[in-house]
């Protein structure tokens, strides 16, 4: 009974996916669902990633939340245009909650679409948006063992963002003990250090979205 | 249909909570439930509180996390007993699995037993596990809006650790905006700041962990 509900709950969100895939392919608009426990960054990189591509690209952001539109306005200080979600207590999006949010965009007029999840290292994992990529954040201060911890959402995701390395030389974390726990566990995936506060490491994250929204308009 | 299944969900939770606390109370066993984000220190925490408090208190440990014995390990080194339970997925404990793991303990000879929930701010906040005290961890690293962005988890704790304070001169954290929001949310809880890596302020949680246990055993 329990197994038959979760079934049908992830058949439905995976129809949703679909429609919010084909929109997305239609529209040429690239979306990257971005994932991770509460607190590694994901907001502050999102606002460089904005002051960064604004110019060359239009970029649009969905925030994910149990409370509060704070990411949204974050976002908005920026000057892209964001939609908050408040799940209230929901631990992660689903399709369908993105679904009912796209008519909020003009997606012939986005070039970009991030989708902030919910903080969560463990719901999102198993949730399809409808997106191109997922990517997941993991913050220096989080410590080595997340990864082995919570297979399911790194063996999901194409590329790891390793945040807060500014913060290594105050820590135990090893960077290659990292890499080498996520290429045992997912080899198509790959670790990028970097530090959305002092920037180090954030242009090779540009460079990875400017091929994947390339390769995007190609399809 | 979906409400029902969850109330459904709950009431045997509850009941399973309820069966738990009376063992609990019958034994004079102190139970805390400790609950963060992945990575926000509660594993180092415990090492260090049993460190302290081993030699005065027999001291148990349940372990939650998606996968690994990792913790548990962790916890056996330092010398105590720990069970862990693997949750293949699950972002939470229940009662359920906390009273299907207690005959590994001889709870008579138990004075104080933790148990570390999935590293997850929101699935663990919902369900009682039958615990005498929910304890949150929230650390520096993860900033200053984690509070009213997670309002479930602490609405429903009354002892916030602010663990980390090592790292305070390197990140904006405001310890005093945290403890406004914090009694503002939640007028019964208290925020207490520590570092399970320096030891700074542990002491103030080691006597917290005292009197609770004094209050328990005159039940």
């Amino acid at each position: 009974m329990k197994i038959a509900l979760r079934t049908d709950v992830l058949t439905n969100n995976n129809k949703a996916a679909e429609f919010n895939r084909e929109l997305f392919t239609d529209t040429k608009t690239l979306v990257i669902n971005l994932m991770s426990s509460p607190g590694a960054g994901k907001t502050t990189l999102l606002e460089e990633t904005v002051r960064e591509l604004y110019g060359k690209y239009r970029i649009a952001v969905i925030e994910g939340d149990l409370a509060t539109e704070k990411d949204a306005d974050r976002i908005r200080a920026m000057g892209a245009k964001a939609v908050q979600i408040n799940t209230h207590g929901g631990c992660h999006l689903d399709a369908r909650m993105i679904a009912a949010t796209l008519h909020e965009f003009d997606l012939d007029e986005v070039d970009i679409l991030f989708i902030e999840n919910v903080g969560n290292l463990v719901c999102p994992a198993g949730y399809d948006l409808g997106q191109h990529h997922k990517v997941a954040v993991l913050s220096v201060p989080e410590g080595n063992d997340k990864i082995p911890k919570y297979p399911q959402m790194f063996m999901r995701t194409e590329l790891v963002l390793l945040n807060k390395i500014d913060l290594l030389p105050y820590l135990d974390f090893n960077v290659e003990e990292a890499r080498r726990d996520l290429s045992e566990m997912n080899p198509q995936s790959s670790l990028l250090p970097l530090s959305a506060r002092t920037r180090e490491g954030l242009h090779e994250w540009f460079s990875w979205i400017e091929g994947a929204y390339e390769r995007c308009i190609r399809l």
